[in-house]
Order: structure tokens, then sequence, then C-alpha cells
């Protein structure tokens, strides 16, 4: 595994965190840091047509991107960008409806929808690998950039459930009726994700994680048959940066998930810490205070946040929540949790 | 603990396999068996306003109780009910939005609403005790009568939250928030929820079930802080039946629910069978195919369904699964999955 580095960093205590080195304090940032918990991103964003602009502009993905290096200074940059380029890209377009989320026009359901589809080329998600370059110009080597994308699984549900859903029956019924095509979109996915996370490492990212959102409403068999298979795939072909493998709900999988070739796992908040630190003794582990715990007192925030951090030790470890941080989270929540993690010293 | 019986139980297999007695085969249900599965009552329901219309007539929602009797030789019938009965006893009322859910004009907001709040009377659910008394008639015996409620934790996302909800911010925000007004408004739910079960169990239930279907967004400690000891209150009042409680995604508090008062423990599809059994030795357990699985073709669903079987072991345990049939499941696939629990003979 080579670091790349284009510019030297100033800060790269969130990388060293990956790649298990020793940290003199505990790296934090948070998932959706860059969205609708800063007032700077709801003015940019009222100012806009709609999500798929900011999306699809490099120049603003970067100021958004930026946004929360500025305001809570946090130890990493994430990419703004959505998991939803990759269906995209590969010929099945979505249009993100404003309060309801995202939607398909059209859906995969027979072998030919799959044959229809190309394996995506970094290309054509031009706007976030040129995102990504202006981020690393523009960050000027102040916190590493983190590039993304969704596990197979979680894009597969997308593209057979045509938008969120709380099951997911459609999406799990398909695997469970037509395994053949089922591993034939993964596969496709999976190729197509690869090279799309290629592309943004080349173009700058110094870590990727890979999110699998929807992971905890399989069965542990299924998860075993379609879901990690594919994210291995991933992380064995990613060799240039650390990968962190986010596998939501999955408490299942989490041996499996510990064997994976990647450098750091996600813990959301439902896990237990120790008991995942016994599962997993060697990778670094990011988590997973619960979202929810920013509406209460800053007192409590506090004191949750120290917590937390005792229980992961100090060391392997990147402090985040458990989940995307909620649009409706109060910012002095935000600054306060990040602000315990950059204060607190181990005793 | 003692059994209620008007009437003797001609097929008590269920009853006997709650109460850990050695059983011939193993007894089956379905959560939401008697729904839009079965085509009598999808007929049923779209000759009518709206599903509260079933909801609070006992001669209809008899009806649709024996619906599945009749169509699927289950071991067992469940009231034709609805968990948000109980808020709206307390003042709190709902509406069933078509293909969308609940919706509570008004919500939890302060500790004066909390106090404007009654305790339930069984009277004021008289439709669900009405109900009862004339399924036990109706059945004559076939078969047990199962009564439900929501766990507390579970209907007090849905009064504070107003509505269903991907994470229930709102909900597990006013646990973080305001502890006390939750346990306040939790100890109400409860106090309300023993005394509708025990109506229930007085009009003639043969055991009941608490549903806690949003147990699994709880972080650990909030779910031993503000739902386990709720549970634990109802378990502990109800000594005239049986009783089932299902913790829906739980898995980390398995250990706590195995120590229940409760005589059978629900199962979700995410719970590894074996794990479970061993974290939960001396209850039955109740599970836990993936209701997904029904998706499949017919010679899958009997493999995975004995599959299932021979994991449980054949005593101890009520096969089910792991959460609610879905109504676009083929009625042929859940007549498979009934067939073929009733079929299996453990070598």
């Amino acid at each position: 595994m080579k670091l790349k580095s284009n510019t030297p960093l100033k800060n790269d205590l969130f990388l060293r965190a990956a790649k298990g080195e020793k940290v003199e304090r505990v790296p934090v940032w948070l998932m959706r840091q860059a969205g609708r918990i800063l007032p700077q991103y709801r003015a940019l964003r009222n100012s806009l047509s709609g999500f798929k602009e900011l999306v699809e502009t490099p120049e603003l993905a970067c100021e958004v991107t930026l946004q929360p290096i500025d305001e809570l200074e946090v130890d990493a940059a994430i990419i703004f960008s959505d998991i939803l380029v990759i269906p995209e890209a590969m010929g099945l377009p979505y249009e993100m409806v404003e309060k309801r989320g995202p939607h398909f026009p059209k859906t995969i359901q027979t072998l030919e929808d799959v044959n229809a589809l190309k394996i995506a080329e970094a290309n054509d998600i031009a706007y976030t690998i040129e995102a990504i370059k202006l981020t690393k110009k523009e960050l000027n080597g102040r916190v590493p950039l983190i590039g993304f994308a969704g596990a197979p699984w979680t894009i597969f549900a997308y593209m057979i459930e045509g938008g969120g859903s709380k099951t997911f029956s459609k999406a799990k019924g398909q695997l469970y009726k037509d395994p053949n095509l089922s591993h034939q979109l993964l596969e496709k996915i999976t190729q197509s994700t690869i090279v799309y996370l290629k592309g943004q490492i080349e173009a700058g990212a110094d870590l990727v994680q890979v999110f699998d959102s929807w992971a905890g409403i399989l069965s542990p068999t299924q998860y075993a048959a379609f879901a990690l298979p594919y994210i291995q795939k991933i992380c064995d072909a990613i060799d240039e940066v650390p990968v962190t493998v986010f596998a939501k709900g999955a408490y299942f999988a989490r041996p499996a998930v510990g064997e994976l070739n990647c450098s750091v796992v996600g813990v959301d908040w439902n896990m237990d810490i120790k008991e995942t630190r016994q599962i997993i003794p060697h990778k670094t582990l990011q988590g997973n205070l619960d979202p929810c715990q920013l509406y209460a007192p800053l007192s409590e925030v506090k004191k949750a946040t120290q917590t937390m951090l005792e229980q992961f030790g100090g060391q392997k470890h990147i402090a985040n929540l458990g989940h995307g941080v909620y649009p409706d989270t109060p910012l002095d929540s935000v600054k306060c949790f990040v602000d315990t993690v950059k204060e607190y010293s181990f005793s």
C-alpha cells in the first residue's frame, strides 16, 4: 500500500490512524459532514435547482467539501458526491426528489436489462473526478481527502427497488428469485466501482470508503453469498490507498469483515465497542456515537463522546458517528463532538 | 402461570411449545397472517372505507382473524388489531393513511402533553376485547388465540415521531434530550398496556405477544435504559398466560431478553439461530425465516424452511418468519412454508 502524495499533508492523523500507526490523538470527522448541518451549505443549496447540480458541478462539489474543514476543523474531508452516480454511469439514471429521496424511473427487471448496462468508466463520472482534483488543490495538504462508493449490494438494492424502502423486499426478493441475474448485476456493479474508485485515487483521494448502507437487512446467509464476495473483490483490487468498509447493521458479518483486505472497519451505534474490538482485533475501527446523541444537551454530548473514546482506547480508532449526521443536528452539538475528541487526553 | 380454558383446545401444540413442553411437531403461524396475503382479506378490505373500520368492528376483526386458520391451517390465530390502539385510547388519535401508514395529527412534545394523557382502560379498546370474545367463540377450540400489544418504546416512538420513519430520530432524540419526560410517557404507556393485555386475557387470549418493532434502532445503552425495564414490567405483571417478547433487531439485548419473565422470545432473520439458542438456552424461540425467502421458487422455500427447522432442533421452537409476512407474498409460498413445517420429521 502506497500513500499518494502530491502536496505533503500538514495533518495526516486520519491516514496514520487508518493505517494502524500510533497517533498523538484520535482523528475525527463525520459522515455527511458536508451537508445540511452547515448554514453555508444550506445557503448554497437553496440557491440551486437541485441536489444533482451540486454533485455534478465540480466547483460547487469542491466548495461544499471544504466547508466542514473550515467550519468544524475536522481531520478529513470527504468528497461531496452520491453513491448513485454509479448506476447512472452504468446507464440507469436517477432523480433526486425533494424530501422523498432518490427515484429511478427505470429499474432492473430482467437479464436483458442487466446486459444493457455498461461497465462504468471513470470518465462517465468525470464531474466527481474533477471535483477531487480541484479539492485536493484547494485543500493544499490541510487534511486528507476521502473518496467513496456504495457497496455493490446497496447499489443493487436501489437499481432493483427503484428508490428507498424500509424493507428493500423487491431487491432482497430478487436475490432469492434469481441468484443468476443477481450475481451478474452485482459483478457489473463491482467492476464499475473498482474502475471508479481507482479513478478517484488517481485524482488524489487519500483513502476510499465503501458504504454498505443496507447491509443490515440481509440475512447472514445472503450477506455471505451476495454482499461480502463483491466487497472483497473491491478491497483486493485497491492497493494504492487504505480502504474503509462500513457495513451498516451487519453485526453478524463482523468476523468476515474483519478478514477483508481493508484497513478500517466502520462501526455503527448498535455495535458494542468492546465486543467489536474483540471480533476485529487488528484493524482500525471507525465510529460510533449514535447520531441522535447530538440532540442531547452539550454536557451530555461531551460525556457520551468521552465514554466512546475511552471504550475505543485511543489507538486504531477514527472518531465518527455510527451513521451520517442527521440534517437537523444543532451545529453547536457537532462542534462539541469534534472538539471533545480533539481535546480528550487518555490518562 | 395458568392457562385459561373455556373450551378445551383441540390443537394446543402452539401453547405447549410456548410453555417449553415436548411437542410431536413444531407449531407454525405467521406474523401478519391475517392480511393482504389472503384474497378473502383483500376482498373484504376493498369493500370497506378504511383499515380502522376493520380494527374497530368486532365482527369484521373476528372474520379476518379466522381467515388464515381456514385457508392456511396454521396452529394459532392472532387477533386482528393494531398496536396504535393504545395511544388512541390514551388520548392521542391516529389516522391510517392509505399506502403511507399511520399518522398522528398531534404528537407528544411537552410534559403537559404527557400529563394530558390518560392511562387507557380495557373499555377504551372495547372493540378489540369484543373481537377476542367473538373469535374465541367462533374458533371453538380449534387453535389458541394470540393477543398482542406494542412494546412501550415502539409506541412511544410513534407518539413522538407522529408516524413511521427510517430513523425515528425525533423519538430517539427525545430520549436523549429529555429523559424525564421520556420515562413518564413510557411509564404511562406501560400501565395502559398492562391493563389492555389483561383485558385481552380476560376476554380469552391464550398467549400475549409484545412487539418491539423498533427495538433495533436504539443503542444498547438506550435499549437498556428506556425499553427493557418497561417490557420487564409488562412481563412481571402478566402471569395468567405465557408471554412472547419480540424485540426486532435488538440482537445486542438478547442476553437481557433471555432473562425476562416471559416464555417465548421472537427471533428475527438477522439473528443466527445457534448463537441465539446459546444466548437464550431455556426459553422457546419463535421465528425466523427471512420473509423475502418466500419470493423464491417453492423448492427453495421448502429447503430453506427445512434448514431453519433443523437448526432450531424441533423442540422449544415455534416456526414463524423473522418479521411480518410481506403483503405481496404469493399465497402458494406461504402455504409451502406452513406445510413444510407441518410435514417435517426430525431424524
